[in-house]
């Protein structure tokens, strides 16, 4: 589809959804692509690690694609790029702290040779047609930004993920004087992060967290335990001061928030007092009114530092009564359980915990209604596309935008893969879609698993397998050995003996009638044997495992 | 173990969980039991559809069970009955609506003969030793009560489920006096409800509802569909009172919320006024700003009648823009996610959607924490036990009875299977435990899902399968046939032809090799063979399929 004199706006991934944002802006034979995220797996897709945006436009129009700009290291923002990257071999562009967080992934991917270049605000890049700059917003992770996008027909704002913290914990406030120059010079269209459009007012500054650490540390005895998002450095860098302030060592521990640890402090994002820092495999060397630990595993992840704790199985961490254990952390949406459980197990080994009930202990990272309010008034767009949130959180967003008075054909509730088509005269969603959608990432398959296996590992996990092999002679279809029946996860079968011999005397049954009618064909076999089966493990069981007829042909 | 002398509490369920709630009441050699729950499973126990205490000290023990004494008719409390009574042949007590909702499941169950025991409040039941008295509390459904036992050695009251609703639908207030008495007339121990213990505060009236029904119902243009819990018949009842309010006809539709509706009228629980409900099947009759449809599926569960209409596949009712939606129900934990994507579905059908983020939309039946406090300080209990709910929330509990004076020592924070022995003199965890824990529902087949057949779902879910069948020679182990392949959930096998043909040529390496040194034995072919292919899956794929080798003899 041919793009000249119009701007093509097409989502590749996070609307409509949490997680794996893309976003793609085209003018003629340019291609820009704002972040290339991530998203983790919804319950039903068994087995699966991770889920990336379906790429093909891209692909199609490779040689047009001028560069990939970053808003921040968010996984759901970065995560998708060692897969993206290997497709498609184009510059990033981001922050400081973005493109180190990146830096160290490619690295884990064995992928050093990609271009990265660091971008400072106030700095304009040339990207084909576009110019692009960045401005400063605050978000749950330093070194957030929005990305100001000059096009031949207009200026597209897109905010990343951000929120107003009017006192940010590295006094760095989002840079409304740059917003309201947009406004003046005439915004064609904003993009805006919708996560939290559901919540009125305003969501609470971080600092508010500091307060809590504050009187945290006041009443704690022993030890102190703060589990966090690995990325949020704000939060770490609170969590040190409040340490510092009460004479506390810091132990590092977690393979993710040590890497970030490391990473921030190198490019300067946070502050160690010199000595402060000790060896997680020396803490017994401290007094536990001495010492903080932070530490991963706030959404109650199996394998991470704060769960392998609770569950005593932590190599250096043995939780106990005393202990203060705070998770300064909200569960994702589908992890309640997970958290709640680690909570209990904290818990019974005698520990205070301080969690999600308690107020102040956590703050939400996306603005609330009177935020995105600002925004839209602030940057006054002509047209405006929610992002990045569920398909409420979208409606929700584009309510409060009529609110603040971009009439309602202005305003485009979109899906991924659609496109969203800006002239001089006006604004479509163009009647064509791009390839959209999602790709499955399990282990190291890239796309490798879809809907067919998908089904298969739901039946499998709900009622188990039963197979049955049976040898058959070639030319008169006599059966030679079996039929030999082997389950799993149907039932205990050293408990089930009296149904696996009814099982199998039915699949007999199945054979000698098939025998008698001539039928010889495997498929025709298959089916009777599978059929017979499935209605005798009903009646009996009410349940469906998958059967695997297989015959053997001597 | 005897216990003459002794009472004996024992929870056999609801302890360290929300659900299977069941509580063990003995002294010398009559046992009495406090409901008789199940619980919902975890995600974890996949295939699984219901979760049932173990009963075990209760068969072992039959011939002391005087009867099994009933709070209310939620699931998780007496949802257990019909497997608990084909083995246990014990009479049954409850409140009238309590017992009208029972023998609605054992009908279902094919269980008439059941003996049931309506008990009226103020009658003083006698079972064994036991004199047994109801009282009057509020909860999500009507006729709930809480039990007052008196036992040789002092009075035993069993709170239920509840909470304190000081303006109740059905004007029936908790009974305060009654409670005020026991506190007078000393109570041994109160065992009391924990679900709420972290919630600050007093919970919400259910006449909150009613409030949020009259402002939706009067801005409302369209139709009407809410969704709720089908026990709730208050709820139920202020959706009907709305719709005579505002002249709009009712429509019934889901199997629970229709039976609820029929067994609550026929026993006066709920009132209609004649000529107002319709059938669904006549709803295109009606002008839709003069219907609300009452239905099922406030969860988020896939079968229910709101699932459907989200999904666009339910027979009668076809949502469509000017619809208003109540979702009048928070998701309970792990329905989350479930719950979001049918508010998403429906407000792409343009319906207008009202949901938990909206205050009053729905309140609680379980009593917060200044609650707790009111009831501690009634009843003045001696010992206290937190019953029904998790481990945290019996944790929070104790420390409000703490908070009420009780001493630290008096307060038992105990597990299932737990025996606590109070005497005239005192009072303690005993030594000994009596068998508890979950019986696993599924399909036809009670308790025979066990951890090894979870197991295997569990692998067989994450990576799928790969089944290996091979025919050899008895005498010579020469392959005659095979080895055959075949895999389900583990990679779509059209893609991986490569990768499956490598496979089988690993399969006959390692029975070449095994054939070269003599070995015939099965087990030892077949560990060759896993042990072969599942390194190789692995260092290919990352994924760990189950491997099932099957060596037929000829």
């Amino acid at each position: 589809m041919s793009s000249n004199g119009k701007l093509h706006i097409i989502p590749l991934g996070g609307l409509g959804e949490i997680g794996k944002n893309m976003t793609v802006i085209r003018y003629g034979s340019d291609i820009l692509v704002v972040d290339c995220g991530l998203k983790f797996p919804e319950d039903e897709l068994l087995g699966i690690d991770i889920v990336i945006p379906d790429i093909s436009y891209l692909k199609e129009n490779r040689e047009m694609v001028r560069g990939i700009v970053l808003t921040h290291g968010h996984e759901d923002h970065i995560g998708a790029l060692p897969y993206v990257l290997k497709e498609l071999n184009v510059p990033v562009y981001g922050t400081q702290l973005t493109l180190g967080l990146l830096k160290q992934k490619l690295t884990e991917h064995e992928m050093p040779e990609v271009e990265l270049r660091t971008v400072s605000f106030k700095e304009e890049l040339r990207l084909g047609c576009f110019k692009v700059e960045f401005f400063r917003v605050s978000h749950s992770i330093p070194d957030s930004v929005g990305i100001a996008i000059h096009s031949p027909i207009g200026m597209i704002v897109h905010t990343g993920d951000f929120k107003i913290d009017q006192t940010p914990i590295d006094g760095e406030v989002m840079d409304f004087h740059r917003l309201a120059e947009f406004g003046n010079q005439g915004v064609l269209v904003l993009l805006s992060d919708s996560t939290n459009a559901e919540r009125p007012g305003f969501t609470l500054s971080e600092r508010v967290v500091g307060e809590t650490f504050d009187n945290t540390f006041r009443k704690a005895s022993g030890r102190i335990i703060i589990a966090t998002f690995a990325s949020n450095i704000h939060r770490l860098q609170q969590a040190i001061k409040a340490a510092e302030r009460y004479g506390r060592q810091v132990a590092v521990v977690g393979r993710s928030v040590e890497n970030v640890v490391r990473i921030a402090e190198e490019l300067g994002y946070i502050k160690l007092p010199p000595g402060l820092l000790v060896d997680i495999g020396d803490i017994s060397r401290y007094p536990p009114e001495r010492l903080v630990i932070l530490t991963t595993g706030s959404q109650g992840e199996p394998m991470s530092a704060l769960t392998r704790m609770a569950m005593g199985d932590h190599r250096w961490v043995e939780v106990m009564p005393g202990d203060t254990v705070v998770i300064s952390a909200l569960p994702i949406p589908g992890n309640e359980k997970m958290v709640a459980r680690t909570i209990d197990l904290l818990f019974k080994l005698g520990a205070e915990v301080i969690y999600e009930a308690m107020l102040g202990i956590h703050v939400s990272g996306h603005a609330s209604q009177e935020e995105l309010k600002l925004i839209l008034n602030l940057v006054k767009p002509k047209y405006f596309i929610p992002i990045h949130g569920e398909y409420r959180h979208l409606i929700k967003h584009a309510r409060i935008a009529q609110c603040t008075g971009i009439p309602q054909q202005n305003v485009f509730v979109a899906e991924n893969g659609q496109i969203l088509e800006f002239t001089r005269k006006g604004a479509a969603a163009a009647n064509g879609r791009v390839t959209s959608g999602r790709v499955l990432v399990d282990g190291l398959g890239v796309g490798d698993v879809g809907n067919i296996v998908l089904r298969d590992r739901k039946q499998l996990s709900e009622d188990g397998i039963m197979i049955v092999v049976v040898t058959i002679n070639k030319e008169t279809g006599a059966v030679l050995a079996g039929p030999d029946i082997v389950s799993r996860g149907f039932v205990y079968v050293r408990e089930s003996e009296h149904l696996m011999e009814e099982a199998r005397e039915r699949v007999r049954q199945a054979l000698d009638k098939g025998e008698g009618q001539g039928v010889t064909e495997w498929a025709a076999i298959k089916n009777s044997v599978r059929d017979a089966l499935g209605k005798f493990l009903f009646e009996r069981t009410r349940r469906r495992p998958m059967i695997i007829p297989i015959v053997m042909e001597l």
